[in-house]
C-alpha cells in the first residue's frame, strides 16, 4: 500500500527536497530508496531492491529485459556524515530553498543528480516511450567501502541477464560551471602496505644487527622519486605519495627488528593494479636485499584505472551538455573515484552531474536552476540516444 | 657516632659483601657511602658527602690537598634494578659466597671494584704512606642519567682546588679471564633527533602537497650507508644506526605534515660531538632543500669520545695486571660507556676491573678470588705511582 505523494515526482527539484529529507547517512536507506521504488513502479518501472550484507540498493527498469538498445543512469543516495551540527546555517536533512539555492546534505552529493535522472526518465518514458529500455540503479553505499553498492547491483543484473549498453553516473563533475566537465575514465588506486623485518640489536653495534630502516629508508627514497609515467593523452602522470612510515622504538641505544610504511599510488591506464603490484614486489625485493633486511608488501588494489575513450557515448552527452547550458565541456579523467569504476567492466561508462564546489562540506548546496538544467541534458541524451 | 665494624675493611671480600647487603638501586645511597665514609675516615682519609640533586657522592683523599702526585680511584656503588626477584637463586642483596663465587646485584659491577680499590688504598697509606694523595670518588648515579653523580665530584673539586694526575675507574672490563683488558678510551655517543615538515594533502594530489616522508627517506637513506671514518689505531669505524622513523598517519589517502626519526651515533677520535652535530645539520638541510621540505635536527651528545693514549699510566697498569694475574692486557676502547667519559677531562684515565661477564644479569656474581686479585693490583699500582 502506497501513499499519494505531496509532490511532482517529474519535478526534479521537489524530487531532490524529498530525498534530502531522509536521514541518508552511509548507509542507512532512511527512505530514500523506498520513496524512488514508489515513484518508479508508478512511472511503470519494474523495481527490485537488491540488498546486500545490510546495503540497500534499487534496481529499476522501463522496457524489456535485454533489449539490444539499454540506457542505463547510476548514482547513490547515501551521502558522508554532517560532522559538528553547529557548523550549519540550515538544518542538513531539511532540503530547504533560500537564495535561489537548495541546502541539505547530499544536495550535491548526489541526491540532485538522482532526482534529475529518475524525473528525467519518468518524463520520457511517458512522453515518447522508446523502442529499448532504460534502467536505473541506484545505491544506498557508494560513499562508505563500495563492496556491497553498485558491486551488488551488476553481479546481480549479470545473474539475471540485464545488461546495460551505455551508462551515465550522474555524480558532480563540474569543478566550476554548470557543463563545465565530462568524466570519462577516472585513474585507478591502491595502497601498499610494507614490512619490513631485520635483526633486533644494540645500536652501539649496528654490524650484529640488522637494521630493517636501513632498507626501508632505501625502498622509500627509491619510490618517492620514481617516475611511473609521464600521462598518455587522456591522463596526466600517475603518482605516488609515501602516507606514513613508523616503527614505535622509543629506546635510542636498539635498533629496532621491524618497521612499517604505506604508499598510495594513483594510476592512468599505463597501468594496472597488477603491474603496479608487481613493481613494488620487486622493489622491495631489491631494496631488502641491498640492505641486507627482508621486506614485503602487501597491494590493496581500490579500483583500476578505466577510460571511456571519446565516441559516441561522450559525443553524445557533450551535445545535450552544450546545448542545455551553452558551454563546451571538457572531457576529463581527473579526480577522484567513482563507481563508474565498476560500471566500465559492463558497458561504455561516462560522467556527468552538477557542480561539485560543496560537496562533503558544511552547507552543502546547489542552485535550483541547475537542477533544472541537469534534468535537461539527461531527458537530451534518453531523446538522442533512443532517436 | 660510628659502631665498630664486624669485618675487617682492607679485607676486600668482606667489604664486597658489606656494599652488596646496602639496597642501593640507583640512585639510592643504602647505606654504602655512609659505610664507606666511615671505613676510610677511620683509614685517615678526609671525606665529604658531595650529594647534588638527590644524588648521594662521596670524596675521599688522603694526604694534602694539590699534592703534585695525587693518584685517584672512581667508581660507584649504585646498582641497577634486580628485574624479575623469581629469576634469581640468590637474594641479589645477600651477598652471599658459594662455589668460591660471590652473588649479588653489584658483586660485578661494581661494588666489588670499590671495595678492592677502598682495601688497596686503606693498606697501602697505613703500610706505606706515600709522599702525595689519594683520592677516592664514589658516586651514588652511575646507572641512570649521570649528571650529578662523577660530573658533580669533578665540579666540585674543580671549586675546591682538588686536582687527581691520573685516575683508574675501576668498571668490570675483562671480557673473558681476569686481567684480559684494560679500557685506554670510549667511543662517543650521540643521538640526533630529526623532524621533517612539509604541507599536508590528499595523496591524490601529491603535487598540491609537500611530503616531509620523501625528504626523511632520502635523508636516512643517505645516512644508513655513509662512511664516517675507517678507524684509526685505536678505534674501530665509527657507526651510525637509525633507530626509529615514525609518522603516526593512519589515513591512506592523506599526506602526512610532518614525521620524526632518530639516529644513534657511537664515534672515535676521528670526531667531535660538535664536528658531527655540524655535519647531521648539514645533511638535513641538503636533503631538505632537495626534497622540498624543512627538516630540522636536535643533537643530544651523551659523551664525547676519549683516548689517553698508550703511556705512563697505561703500562704502568698493564704490568701490575701481568705481574698479577699472569695475563697480558689488551689496551681496548671497545665498549658502551663509563664515568671515565667525564674524568678524561681532568687527567689521564684508564678502567680496569674484574670479568664483566655477568654485569647487569640474574645471578650477577663474581669470583672470590678476582676480588683479592683486583686488590693486589691496584695496590701495585699505587707502589709504582709513588715509588
Amino acid at each position: 500500500m502506497t501513499t499519494a505523494l505531496p509532490f511532482d515526482p517529474s519535478d526534479p527539484v521537489a524530487l531532490t527536497q524529498a530525498l534530502v529529507r531522509c536521514p541518508t547517512v552511509t548507509p542507512a536507506e532512511g527512505g530514500a530508496l523506498v520513496l524512488l521504488e514508489q515513484i518508479l513502479s508508478e512511472a511503470g518501472f519494474s523495481c527490485t531492491r537488491v540488498d546486500r550484507a545490510g546495503v540497500p540498493n534499487l534496481f529499476a527498469r522501463w522496457g524489456a529485459k535485454g533489449d539490444a538498445k539499454t540506457f542505463g543512469f547510476n548514482g547513490h543516495t547515501d551521502v558522508v556524515p554532517v560532522g559538528n551540527l553547529d557548523d550549519w546555517s540550515v538544518d542538513p536533512f531539511g532540503g530547504e530553498i533560500k537564495d535561489g539555492k537548495l541546502w541539505g546534505r547530499g544536495a550535491c552529493d548526489m541526491k540532485s543528480g538522482v532526482a534529475a535522472f529518475a524525473a528525467a526518465a519518468i518524463d520520457f518514458v511517458r512522453d515518447t516511450p522508446p523502442e529499448g529500455a532504460v534502467i536505473l540503479t541506484i545505491t544506498g553505499d557508494e560513499e562508505a567501502v563500495s563492496t556491497d553498492g553498485t558491486v551488488a547491483l551488476l553481479d546481480w543484473m549479470a545473474a539475471q541477464g540485464e545488461q546495460m549498453t551505455d551508462c551515465i553516473v550522474g555524480e558532480p563533475t563540474c569543478p566550476e560551471e554548470m557543463g563545465d566537465m565530462i568524466k570519462i575514465g577516472r585513474r585507478g588506486a591502491l595502497s601498499a602496505y610494507f614490512t619490513a623485518r631485520g635483526t633486533q640489536g644494540h645500536s652501539a653495534y649496528p654490524h650484529l644487527a640488522r637494521n630493517p630502516l636501513n632498507g626501508m629508508a632505501l625502498l622509500m627514497s627509491r619510490l618517492a622519486v620514481h617516475e611511473l609515467d609521464q600521462g598518455n593523452a587522456h591522463f596526466g602522470p600517475s603518482t605516488l605519495a609515501i602516507t606514513t612510515i613508523d616503527t614505535g622504538n622509543t629506546a635510542a641505544n636498539v635498533i629496532p627488528a621491524s618497521c612499517k610504511a604505506t604508499v598510495n599510488i594513483r594510476f592512468n591506464t599505463c597501468h594496472t593494479g597488477e603491474s603496479l603490484t608487481k613493481w613494488l614486489e620487486a622493489e622491495a625485493a631489491k631494496a631488502g636485499a641491498e640492505a641486507g633486511v627482508e621486506i614485503s608488501v602487501r597491494v590493496r588494489v581500490g579500483g583500476d584505472c578505466f577510460l571511456t575513450p571519446p565516441g559516441a557515448l561522450s559525443a553524445m552527452v557533450s551535445r545535450a551538455v552544450q546545448t542545455e547550458t551553452n558551454r563546451t565541456p571538457v572531457l576529463s579523467t581527473s579526480g577522484g573515484t567513482s563507481d563508474a569504476r565498476f560500471i566500465k567492466d559492463h558497458c561504455p561508462v561516462v560522467e556527468f552531474g552538477l557542480v561539485g564546489k560543496t560537496l562533503h562540506k558544511v552547507d552543502e548546496h546547489v542552485e535550483v536552476a541547475h537542477i533544472h538544467q541537469l534534468k535537461a541534458v539527461y531527458t537530451r541524451v534518453l531523446h538522442d540516444y533512443f532517436a
